[in-house]
């Protein structure tokens, strides 16, 4: 059985330029955290690939019951670089209403490929490089698009209403970890810029 | 341009089997988590998917540096159920060597789908059920690879070395944390096998 995959060339080329244009745009006004910028550079210079979002990873606590709901969630706080012992102690000190969960993400990108080949040796390149949760999350008319991330994921909780879970005496051990966590992150996307550059795709 | 997904359906049908086979011996043996089973006889029921592997979701304490590496990391608990108190407070006084994470890991499932047209819908139904990082992650002779995942996930720092990070008096909190984390990935499980039986696929 074949099942024809159809990407039409001209909504894919129109839709690259819009992207194109909007991460200029980006750069400009500020929006596009920096760490990433080179590797959405190197992106946008293949012929088959292009990128409509992307995070280099962050630091982010939020007041919220579970780290995946976003309706009723507060956002304390949010940095995309490593963070400081005084604003981790911030951040336990802040008043919440349910709990309080520092999420550290790692990178995670969406690009959409102009053939099954080229989603094909793209997911093979980010594996290899740490993006080991990258898969095709949509086959459409202009094009596949793939998401691409990296494991180096976590969700600590910190504090449940007025409950301090974490002791205040062990916060530099959580800020280590934390930092890590965050650098692992950025190393993998640095290794992906470095394999991609060196690819014809 | 059209890319030709050439499946080649007597090697699908082969792979099927094998799996099925695979899958009666595994609940002889024991190996089938019980809360899961429903679920995979649901998707065997179906002309156009099969399940090669499925985790109904668990709570894991591991000995490790960062919750994703598996080289020397040491498991020290595991459970695909609720935990108690005593099972937490134990898990606390455990000597490591590096760091103890518990990890809630939600349910996971890969499905080998028959054609693209299955695949789609698949993505669909189960991103409806609370599986939103699902997606292709191989497209091969024998069938497209799919792996559904919930967003129910979380990891807590415990403990570094011999330091204990939270404090036993906060267990109770962690404990219901936890457990709410598990049981969501399960609601969706359940979730996921109501809309199967639903669909004609």
């Amino acid at each position: 059985m074949v099942c024809g995959i159809n990407i039409d060339q001209a909504l894919w080329k129109k839709w690259r330029d819009q992207a194109y244009r909007r991460f200029l745009e980006d750069i400009e006004i500020g929006y596009v955290d920096p760490d990433i910028v080179p590797l959405i550079q190197t992106i946008f210079s293949k012929k088959t690939i292009f990128s409509i979002s992307s995070c280099s990873g962050r630091i982010v606590a939020v007041d919220t019951h579970y780290p995946w709901i976003r309706e009723d969630a507060s956002i304390i706080f949010k940095k995309h670089d490593e963070i400081t012992i005084q604003e981790l102690l911030k951040i336990f000190e802040t008043p919440i209403r349910y709990r309080c969960w520092i999420i550290v993400s790692g990178p995670i990108l969406h690009i959409v490929a102009q053939s099954l080949d080229a989603s094909k040796r793209l997911l093979n390149i980010a594996r290899s490089c740490g993006f080991k949760h990258s898969g095709i999350i949509s086959i459409r008319r202009d094009g596949i698009v793939l998401e691409l991330i990296s494991g180096t994921w976590t969700s600590l909780l910190v504090k449940e209403g007025s409950e301090l879970l974490i002791d205040r005496s062990k916060a530099p051990y959580v800020l280590n970890t934390i930092n890590a966590i965050l650098k692992e992150g950025k190393r993998r996307l640095h290794r992906l810029e470095k394999a991609l550059r060196a690819e014809d795709l």
